[in-house]
């Protein structure tokens, strides 16, 4: 089970129909700062060069964000923090498509602190 | 990588098991209003015209609820605003079958806000 | 999209890996009691016979528990309640692995409220 | 549906993108300390020699950290009480390949009591 001889893990086009920042938050940042990630992995031997396009209710699509997750690294990319081309705003609803050029997995996870606790929902994206 | 050439992402039937609007809130509404989500992303570059049926464990399924996801657009349609043909009653074991006549995503949510703090569950919906 | 003409839906074999009955509880029962279960939905037109076999850490498997979910409708089966051949014990690992004659859909949902707010998780079951 | 006749259940390789020890906890320990774990199933008549391979944001990956999960048993492995070939540190970003010389299931999830209140996460993990 050595690393160079297995086959590249992964898929290229995921989907997260879910997508929502919470408003506001409770507790110390920027650990417990409501937040929305793309959870990334590239366990192959190539840099992954990424995208994600951002949808919406009420209008048309924004993107690409583009990211790069390096060879055998992961990435937990905050939805908040993404500003190019430009910021995706709280307490709207909206969902993504994430496309990258060599294999990746991709989990989604929401961390809502915006009551006195946080809660937490994840789930592995959706792939084809 | 350009929008106009990729095919079609998503599939045409997807199924929830799990369904249960709570019976009670606490929080600012309507953000922290316990509820129940299918979130719904089309990314595709035709309308999708969406059937939900409703299971329950004692009687026969009731529907189609008829929703429209516009071309490239997400909708976050909480089980708890369905009116027609009637509403689903909260505190109540239910599941859900979701058809559609264009390739969609299907994420499940729900926000249970019973008790001072909310809670969070989510999941891709079953495809095949 | 009349529901004569559709074809089944769902698979025969399912797998819960995760499983912990949460040991005590806060808030009012029973919704509120801790508990652990699989939401199964049989959205087609036979009465679906199931089998869960479950796991331990430390010792064989105990099963069959047999269960049966009629022809359109759910069945959201807390573990707790399950006694025969014998009750799950609390605090303890398992997991699981639900079989059935026709197919059916799976997603397995804990409710904790071990601490004074409830908590939940829910992922759809794997199968194959 | 007698043990003895079914086929093996499960696949060889598993990966789950998001992984985050929490960094501190509340409640009675063991069972409310904050931890993520991986619950592998082994419905199966061999024993599962399983390599956990670990990946980080900034770093080279670890591993492998090596378990066996026994026939016809179940673990639910907590990243925290890895050690060798080292611990994984709380506070820090990692992802998580999983590979087994038999097919097993794998369920991924997080306790977090860093709030007065714990929430949970949980999502079957990414296999192909």
């Amino acid at each position: 089970m050595s690393q160079p001889s297995n086959p590249d893990i992964g898929k290229l086009v995921w989907a997260i129909p879910e997508g929502w920042i919470p408003g506001w938050s409770n507790g110390p940042e920027p650990e417990l700062l409501s937040h929305e990630a793309a959870c990334i992995l590239n366990p192959n031997d190539r840099d992954a060069h990424v995208e994600i396009t951002i949808y919406f209710e009420d209008r048309g699509p924004v993107g690409p964000y583009k990211l790069t997750v390096g060879a055998r690294r992961t990435l937990h990319q905050r939805f908040n923090t993404l500003t190019d081309p430009e910021p995706i705003p709280v307490s709207v609803a909206y969902a993504s498509v994430i496309r990258s050029d060599t294999p990746i997995i991709v989990q989604h996870t929401r961390l809502d602190s915006r009551q006195a606790e946080n809660a937490l929902l994840s789930t592995i994206a959706y792939t084809e």
